[in-house]
């Protein structure tokens, strides 16, 4: 790709999760339907916390994830999202920023609190994500940065932003942006519920100019509302140049052109915590990918930081995932 | 001892811990004494944490991780200590009360924070702590609970408390409502230094009415000016009832009367993270203590607590201290 100040400019909603363990009869007690996400008010996030156990917190959000991800390999990397001028707001900049992603979006003054996202851990390593979205939310097309976006290879989009209409304008104004300037843009689905929140709005984007499409199995077929994978999988080839559909311990498909490519997944130990693994896949990929690497080199790197990510607590790298890739021969 | 609603009620700072790992070089560079405790101002403290890698949260403090310890063992405890009414006091206030700990001191409603403690991490999971006592300090006789303290078999006050002119009339009054109940006094020294800054303050209350005192070796030295931690050992023999000095993994040396009782630490593979390690071998004995058991294995209990906490990052159980226990043959 052409030279450019950043390889990828990430844009999500800013959130810290607060980390809770569970029994799989806390998630159905509580309605939750498990390894989703779920949107909560202030009120029922104040409800929903005061009956989990003792937790702990941490920097979170799905772009921001991989963006932090992004970074640990060595890539450049700027995040776009807004925190609120609270401790969990503090917490959010200053982790971002320690990692090396550039990270400029004012605070929001008074009003919401920074997003926070309840993430309960069942004993099988799943997470359940219960999100107050909060100042997350205050983000709007005037707050693109378009020097930023149009000196990324990549703008990487976060198909949770589409739950807000104000966000969903940002979202459209920065893949404008990118595009007109012949930057690649990147898409996330997210969550299937997320995008069956939103189909239409999510099909029309990705056939307006999506480049680089990440999904899971549940996602890719709800957004095609396809049952068979392999069908899903059929349709997305025809609409983006790039579709990377994960699927848990069975792999990754990447899908290019006529190109079908497979890529295991790295195998752990004991999944500690699901949390991340998709944003921590996109990190690894999006990498390579401003790095001129094959797309299954990419996918290598990607299944190397999920398995990374899944192996702790927590979505953000605990180890340098530079050093990590250069010790299993990914990079020199 | 007698039938009383508490086992221990536990005062000290109400703090969240910031945990980073970090190089033995950032440490000299920044001027702190490795293994130790120093107070920063929130501006330095501001200063500092932009300096610091990516971290995480969870709630701590002394006095509170060993009430934590207690309820985790099953023990009915209380906690005495004052946190603002921010996101890091929902926090701390949220996981004391999720394990089961007795809390309901009133949030300060303005002026400083939740205290704060960023904690470093070397590679040899020694921990260096830079606390900025915000709300904490503002906590004074007053708050002194006369029904919970009198209601608890043990009152447990952190060394920490000295820092602050108000918290040390609270620690007074505190002693002063157990000891005139008939209740046992119980102290940690805390920190070598925060020794050092009040000793004749501590010498004249342990001297006043210390039933049960806690110190490591750095600790219980420089109490009484001795190079020899056998000498230290024989001058608080004779001014409490049971002195309990940690030597890390040296094991702990009981001292009650005429008896010493030695207690080996219990082995772990590796030290993750020493922080909590002095008040969870106090939540283990406190534990065992207020269930009447021998001080051996009151000790026993102590060190199980003290080798499950250095085991993860932070200083709070991960599992049940019951269990562990049981597991372990020292609980039915």
């Amino acid at each position: 790709m052409t030279d450019t100040k950043f390889g990828v400019v990430g844009i999500g909603n800013a959130i810290v999760d607060i980390i809770a363990r569970c029994d799989e009869a806390f998630l159905s007690n509580h309605g939750m339907e498990k390894g989703f996400m779920r949107l909560i008010s202030a009120d029922q996030a104040d409800e929903l916390y005061g009956d989990v156990g003792t937790a702990i917190e941490q920097s979170g959000g799905s772009a921001a994830n991989t963006c932090a991800g992004i970074a640990s390999f060595g890539g450049k990397c700027a995040f776009i999202g807004r925190v609120a001028g609270d401790q969990f707001g503090n917490v959010f900049a200053h982790d971002i920023r320690a990692i090396g992603v550039a990270y400029d979006t004012p605070s929001l003054d008074a009003g919401l609190p920074t997003a926070r996202c309840l993430v309960l851990v069942t004993p099988d390593g799943e997470r359940t994500m219960n999100t107050f979205l909060g100042a997350s939310t205050q983000l709007g097309a005037s707050d693109m940065d378009g020097d930023r976006i149009t000196s990324a290879q990549v703008t990487y989009l976060e198909g949770y932003l589409f739950d807000k209409d104000e966000a969903k304008a940002a979202f459209h104004e920065a893949a404008k942006l990118a595009r007109t300037a012949g930057r690649k843009v990147a898409l996330t689905l997210s969550d299937a519920f997320c995008v069956d929140r939103h189909r239409n709005d999510f099909l029309s984007f990705v056939r307006g100019g999506v480049d680089i499409l990440f999904a899971n199995e549940s996602e890719i077929t709800s957004l095609y509302q396809m049952n068979s994978f392999d069908d899903a999988a059929g349709a997305v080839r025809a609409e983006c140049e790039i579709a990377v559909l994960t699927r848990s311990e069975a792999g990754a498909v990447i899908i290019s052109g006529n190109d079908t490519i497979l890529v295991p997944a790295e195998p752990v130990e004991k999944v500690a915590d699901a949390t991340g693994a998709g944003d921590l896949y996109a990190a690894g990929f999006l990498y390579g990918l401003t790095q001129d690497r094959s797309l299954e080199e990419c996918g290598k790197l990607g299944a190397l930081a999920a398995s990374e990510i899944i192996s702790h607590i927590g979505a953000r790298p605990e180890v340098s995932l530079k050093e990590l890739a250069q010790q299993n021969g990914l990079l020199s």
